[in-house]
C-alpha cells in the first residue's frame, strides 16, 4: 500500500480539553507528530508571556498544532468529503499542513523574530524542506510532497481552497486558537459554535465559503476574536513582561557587540547574536534554554542585564501609563532625560508599546497583509462578502483599533533613596500619587 | 495597622479556570506571591512528565498553590467564620500555609527525590524558615509567624484542625489538585460538587469533619480520586517517561562518580551528585535548567546518558508488559541476561515499575502514613468515620491496589541490525508479535 | 425579632443549574416561595412557544424568578453591602421585587395579552396589592410594603437605584434569562462574564453604574443579548407557533361571539371573551388549562379552530416566507384573494408577523418606552454613556432591526385534492416549488 | 427509492443541550418525529414530580427520546458500520425502537400505572401496531416492521444485539437519561465519558460488549447511575410528592366507586376507574389534563381530594421521617390509630414509601427482571462480566440498597386549633420537636 494511503491498526486518540479528542487514522500524521522538530514544539508555549497574566496560560504551540490538524480533519473527512469542489487527493496535503503550520516558531517568538530579525515563516518552509525528520517523513509521500506542504503553509500553492483552510479570517488555526486559549486562560470569551460552523462550511474553487444559514454563528466568532485580542492577547501586563523580554535579548546583543566577558557565554545565542542563524542552531532553541540564560544571567555583572532578568523571572514587571504618541511625544523627551539623569538607561526603562488588530476586514487587494474576507454562501447560490450581510460586522469592519502604553519601572522611580528630586519630577509627570 | 491584618486597596483577583477567580485581599498573600521562590513554581510542572501522555497537562505547582490557596480561603471565610469550634486568629495562618504547601518542590520531584535522596517537604520547612523573600514577609507579621506556618505543613502544629485543611483525606490539596488535573488533561473524571462540600464542611477540635447530608458528594469525591489514580497519576506512558528520567539521573551520577568529562559539565547537578544540597543550589533547580541539561546531553560522547536523553526530548518512551514479580522473577533473569548480551544494559533498558494507590483509608494509627479519615457529623451531633456509612466507600476502603509494569525500548528490540537472534529470543519471552 | 429580619435557621438552597446553587436565608423570601400565586408561575414556560423549535426549552418562569432573585441577592449582599450610596433597608425590598417580577404573566403571555388586551404588569402589581398568600407575607413586613414592592416593579419608587436592579438595559432580569434560555436551549450564545459584571458593579444615586474596567465583559453581554435575540427569541419557528396560537385565540373569541356552541365549553375563557377578567379568574389560568382545551377543541365542529388546534398541539406549523411590507402589500392583496376562493379563510391562514429589535439604546427622553442606558464609571469619578466608550457598541446603538415574515399553511396549499388551479396560482405567487 | 432507504434532502438538526445536535437524515425518522403521537411526549415530564425538588427538571420525555434515538445513531453509524456482526439491515430497526422506546408512557407513569394498573410497556406496542400515524409510517417501510420494532422493545425480537442497544445495563437509554436529568436538575452527578464508551462499543451476537480498555469509564457511568439514584430518583421530596399524587388517585377512584358527584367530572378518568382503558382514552391524557383536573379539584368538596389537590398545586408537601417496617410496624399501628382519632385518615395521610436499588447486577438468568450484565472484551478476544474485573464494580454488584420513610402532613400535625392532646402525642411519636 502507498504510505499516503497507510491506517494505522488502530486509531490512536489523543485527549484534548477542547476538542475531546484528537483522532489520527492515518500513518503520516502519527510519524509527523513523532518527530523531534515537532516534539520540540512542547517546549515553547502557545502564548508566550501571557502566562505572567493569566496563569493557566501554561499550554505549549504543540497543543494548539495538534488542534488545529483536528479542526482540519473534521472539515474535510466530515463536510468536505464527496462534495463537488473538493479534491479528495488534496485531503493529506490538507492535514499535513494543518499539522505543520507552526512548526518554525521560536520560543517567545514575538520578542526574538523583532530583535533578532528572525522569522518563524521562513524557518517553518526551511524545517519541512530541510534535512530533518519531518521532510523525511514527508518525502515517502513524494518527492515533491514537502514541497507542497510548504507552498501551502507560504500561501503560494495554487489551490486557494485548501489555502484557505489554515489562512483566512475563519480558519482551522484562529479557530483552535481562540477556544484553547480561552480554556487555558480561563476567560469566558472566546467561545462560538464551532460544531455549526463546520457544518455550513462549503468548498469553492477560491477558498471555503460559510453558508448564509450559519451568519449569526460567524458573527459571534468575530466577536469573540475581537474580545480575546482585546481582554487577553493584548493585556497590558503581557505587553509589559513582553518589553523587559525584549529588552533583555537587546541588553545581550549590544553586550555582545562591545566584548562583554558573559560570566556564562550564551553559546546558543552566538549565531542570532552574529545574525547568521542555521536551522541546526535554530532548532536548539527552546523555552527552557532561553529561561536557563535569564536564570544564570541574574548573576551577571552588568547590571541592566542582571535587573531586567530578575524582573522578568521574578515578575517583577513595569508599570504603565495610557500614552498618546501624537500629543505626547514632548513629556517624552522629558521624561527620557529626566531617566538619564536619575540613572536609569531610558533605552531600556521608558518604552513605548503599542497594540493593533483589525476586528475583521473585507478584502482590500494590493495592501500589505492581504486577508482573505469571509464569503457567505447564499440560498440562490451567490457569494457575498460577509459585512454586506451582517449589521454586527460591517460596524467594527476595517476599523483599526490602536493602543499605546508608556512602560516604566515603578519600583525605581518610587525607590528615593538616591537622586530624590528628580525622581519627583518624574512621578508628576507620570502622574504617580505620592 | 498590624501588617497581619493589612488589606489591600482594591482586591485582586486572578483569572483562575477552575475556581474562575482567585481572591486576594490581605496584603501578606499577596507579597507571598511576589517573592521568587513563589514565582519558581510557575517552572515546575503540577504532574512531571504526566504532558508526555495529556497534552494538555502542562500547568505549573504555581496554578496549584493559587489554588489550594482559594479553596481554603472559603472554608475559612464563608463556613467557618463566626462558627464556635474556629478561631478567627488562625486564619492567616491557614491561607499562608495553603498556599506555600508545595514550596519546596523540585522539577519532576519524583524522580529527583528518588535518585538524590532529597525531600520536598524538608525544602519547603528550609525555605520558610530560610534567608529568603518568603521568609522575610512572613517575619513581618511575627517572629514565630514562620515557624507555625512550616509546622503547619509539617503536621505538628498544635491546632489539628488547622493542620486538616491541608492534610487529610478530603483537603483543600487533594480537592484542588482533582478538579485542576482534570480540567487540564481534558479528562472527564475529577469532577465532584466541591461547592456542597464546601457548604456542610464544619470545624471541630481535630479536624474539618463533614456534615452527613454531605455525604453523597464526598462518596463522588472518593470515586473521582479513584478513577484519577488509575486513569491519569498511573498512566503507563508516563510511568515509562519517568522510568527514563530516572535512568537519566542514575547515569549522569553513574558518570559523575566515574570521573566521566562531560561535554557541557552540569554545575547545577554537581552538589547533587555529592549528596550536599544546599538551600541556595536547590532554589536554582527548575525544570527549564532540567531539560537544557537533558538537551545538551543528547550530543554527549556516552551512548546510554545520549540515548536516554534523546528519548525523552524527542517522546520515544519505552513500552511496557504486564509483570507480576512473584511469578515472573526469573523470566526478568533471563531477560536481563539477554539484554546485556544483546548490547543494552538491563541497569537502564529493563526496568520494573510498580504503582500502588489506597482509595480511601479508614484509622491506621502508628502506620508509616498515617492519614485522617473523612468524619461525619450526624444529625445528632455525633462523630462517624466514613466508610461506616457509605457501603461504597466500605466497599473500597483499605484496599491497596498495585500495578507492575516492564518496560523495555521496543525499537531497540525489533532492530535486528545485530545481535538478530537473541533479539528474537527477547521478542519470544516478552510476547512480541513478530 | 421583626418580621423583615428573620432568618431561617439553617439556609434553604435550591440546586440551579444556571447559579449552581439559589440561596435563601431570609424566611419573608422562603415565605413567599411557598405561596400559591408563585408556585402557579411553575406551570407558565418562560421562552411560551419556543420548545417547538428548541425542545430543551422546557423551563418556567418559576425557575427564572428564582435567578432573578439570586442575581440581586449577590449584587446586594456580596458588592454593595456597605458601599456608600447603598442604603441597607433597601435590601429586602429589592430582593422581593426580584422574586416577584413576573408574577402576573399568564399562560403564553405574549398572544394572551394581544387578543385579549391583558396586561401582566397591570396583574403583578393587582397580585401584590390584593387578596391573596402573597400580600399576607409581604403586609407581614410591613402595611405600605406590599405597595413599595409593587412601586418597584412599576419603576416608579422614588430610589431609582433599587428600581434599576430590575429594569434597565443590564439588569439582574436580563442577565438570568440570556443565561437560562441559552442553557435550557442548548445554543451556545448567551454566555458573559456575569461574575464579573456583578464585581464591577456599583451604587450611584440614580442607578446601578459599571466600572470602567468591566466594559468588555459588557460587550459581550451585549452581543449575546443581540445574538439571543435573533437566533431563539424571533426564531421564525416560534413565531409561527405563536402566531397559530393567536388565531386561535382570535376565533374562540369569534365563534362566542358569534354564539357558537362549543362542545366543551371553555369556562376559563368566559370572562377573557367578555372583557372582565377578575384577579381570582386570571389566577386559575396556566398553560395547563390552556392546552387541556386545545387538545379537547381538536374535536370541535368548528373546522378552523379544530385545525388550528391540531397542528399547535401536533406542531404541523405553518411555514413562512420573507415579506416585505412596503413592496408587497398588493401580492399580499392578491394573496388573501386566492386563498379565500381556495376555502382558506386568510385572517386566519394568512398572517404576515414582524418581529424588533433594539440591542441597546442611549437615552432618548420621553419614548414610549424609556430604557435607562448603560453608565460607566470611570477611573475619575466620572460617569460615561457606554455608547459613547465603547466602539463596538456604538456601531449598533439605537440601530433597530426589524423583520417581517409571511406565514401560511404549506400543506393545505399543496393539496390538490381541491381548487387545484387556485392553489398552483398561490404557489406560484409565493414562489413555492412545484 | 425504497422508503426506507430515502434521505432528506438536507440534514435536519435538532439542537440538543446534552448532545449538542441530534441529527436526523432518515426520512422514516423525521416522518415519526412529526406523529401526533410521538408530539404528544412533549406533554409528559421526564422525571415526573421531580420538578419540585430540583426546579430545573421540567424536560419531557420527547427530550430524552430524541436523545436516545441520537446516541443509537451514532453507535450503529460511526462505530459499528462495516464491522463484522453488525448488519446494516438492522440500522433503520434500531434507530426507530430507539426512538419510540418510550412511546406508550403517560403522564406520572409511575403513579398512575401503580394505581390504575396500567402498563406503559403494553401501551407502546398497542401504539405501534394500532391504528395511529406511528404505525402508518413504520407499515410504509414494510408490512411486519411494526412488529419488529415492537419486539425490540418488548425484547423478544431475535437478534438480542440490537435489543442490547436500548436494553441493558449500558444501553442508550440509560445513558441518555443519567446526562440529561443531571443537566436539567443541574447536579454535578450523571457525568461521564460517553464518547469514550462509545469508542469501545462491539457488536458481539448476543449483546454490545466493551472493550477493557474503556473499562474505568463504564466503572465511572455506574457510579453517576448510583448517585443519580440516591441525590435525585429516589429524593425524599419527591417521592413526598409521588405519594400525594398517588393518593389523590386512589382518592378520586374511591369516591367514584362511591358515586361521589364531582362537580368537574373527570371524563378523561372514567375508563381509568373502570379499568377498561381503551387506546384512544390513553392518548387523549398527557400532563395538562391531569393538571386541569387537579386545579379543578382543589375546589371540590370531598374535603381530602381538594386537599390532597391543593398540596400537590401548591406544593404543600408532606415531611417524612425514616421508618424501619421491621422493627417499627407497632408504631406505624399506634400512629394510625391516632391518625383516625385526630380526624386526619391514615389511608391518605400516613404512607410508608420504599426505594430500592441495584446499582450493578450480573446475570441471573431466571430472576424476574433479568437485566444483561455488562461484559468486557479483553485484548485475547475473551469475554468476561464487568464485574469479575472491576474491583469497584464487584464491591457494589448485586448489593441491594432498600430506604423505607413514614410520610406524614406536618403542618396539620402541628395545627393546635383541634385534638390538642392527640396531636402532641403524634408529635412525640414522630420526634417532632415542640
Amino acid at each position: 500500500m502507498a504510505y499516503s494511503e497507510e491506517k494505522l491498526l488502530e486509531e490512536k486518540v489523543f485527549k484534548d480539553p477542547v476538542h475531546r479528542y484528537v483522532h489520527v487514522r492515518d500513518r503520516v500524521i502519527w510519524d509527523l507528530i513523532g518527530t523531534k522538530e515537532f516534539q520540540r514544539l512542547r517546549r515553547i508555549k502557545q502564548l508566550g508571556t501571557t502566562y505572567l497574566t493569566f496563569h493557566g496560560a501554561e499550554h505549549s504551540r504543540f497543543n494548539h498544532s495538534l488542534g488545529v490538524y483536528e479542526i482540519v480533519r473534521r472539515i474535510v473527512d466530515d463536510v468536505f468529503e464527496g462534495r463537488s469542489g473538493w479534491s479528495h487527493d488534496e485531503r493529506l496535503l490538507s492535514l499535513c499542513a494543518a499539522l505543520l503550520h507552526d512548526l518554525g516558531h521560536g520560543p517567545f517568538s514575538h520578542s526574538f523574530e523583532k530583535v533578532f530579525q528572525l522569522d518563524h515563516e521562513y524557518f517553518t518552509q526551511a524545517i519541512i524542506l530541510g534535512d530533518t525528520e519531518v521532510n523525511a517523513v514527508l518525502r515517502k509521500v513524494g518527492d515533491d510532497f514537502p514541497k507542497k506542504v510548504a507552498e501551502v503553509i507560504a500561501k503560494t500553492y495554487q489551490n486557494k481552497l485548501v489555502i484557505s483552510l489554515i489562512s483566512s479570517q475563519i480558519d482551522a488555526d484562529r479557530m483552535d486558537y481562540l477556544q484553547r486559549d480561552a480554556y487555558f486562560t480561563g476567560v469566558s470569551y472566546g467561545h462560538f459554535d464551532m460544531e455549526r460552523i463546520l457544518r455550513v462550511m462549503r468548498p469553492r474553487e477560491d477558498q471555503v465559503v460559510i453558508k448564509k444559514s450559519g451568519m449569526h454563528a460567524v458573527e459571534d466568532y468575530i466577536m469573540s476574536r475581537y474580545q480575546m485580542y482585546w481582554q487577553v492577547y493584548f493585556h497590558p501586563v503581557t505587553r509589559s513582561a513582553e518589553v523587559i523580554l525584549t529588552k533583555i535579548l537587546h541588553r545581550a546583543k549590544a553586550l555582545h557587540e562591545e566584548f562583554y566577558s558573559f560570566k556564562s557565554y550564551p553559546i546558543h545565542f552566538y549565531s542570532m547574536f552574529e545574525d547568521e542563524v542555521t536551522l541546526e542552531d535554530y532548532l536548539k532553541l527552546d523555552e527552557s534554554v532561553i529561561l536557563y540564560y535569564f536564570q544564570m544571567w541574574q548573576e551577571e555583572d552588568d547590571p541592566i542585564l542582571r535587573d531586567l532578568c530578575r524582573r522578568f523571572m521574578n515578575r517583577n514587571l513595569f508599570k504603565y501609563a495610557e500614552f498618546e504618541p501624537a500629543k505626547e511625544y514632548k513629556k517624552l523627551g522629558e521624561l527620557a532625560n529626566l531617566f538619564q539623569k536619575a540613572g536609569m538607561d531610558p533605552d531600556y526603562y521608558l518604552v513605548v508599546d503599542s497594540s493593533s488588530d483589525l476586528p475583521y476586514d473585507f478584502y482590500r487587494p494590493g495592501e500589505e497583509e492581504e486577508r482573505l474576507p469571509i464569503q457567505l454562501l447564499m440560498k440562490n447560490g451567490d457569494i457575498r462578502e460577509l459585512s454586506r450581510e451582517s449589521e454586527i460586522v460591517d460596524a467594527i469592519s476595517g476599523k483599526r483599533r490602536t493602543d499605546h502604553k508608556l512602560y516604566y519601572p515603578l519600583d525605581l522611580i518610587c525607590d528615593d533613596s538616591s537622586k530624590k528630586n528628580i525622581k519627583k519630577q518624574i512621578r508628576k509627570l507620570l502622574d504617580i500619587e505620592e
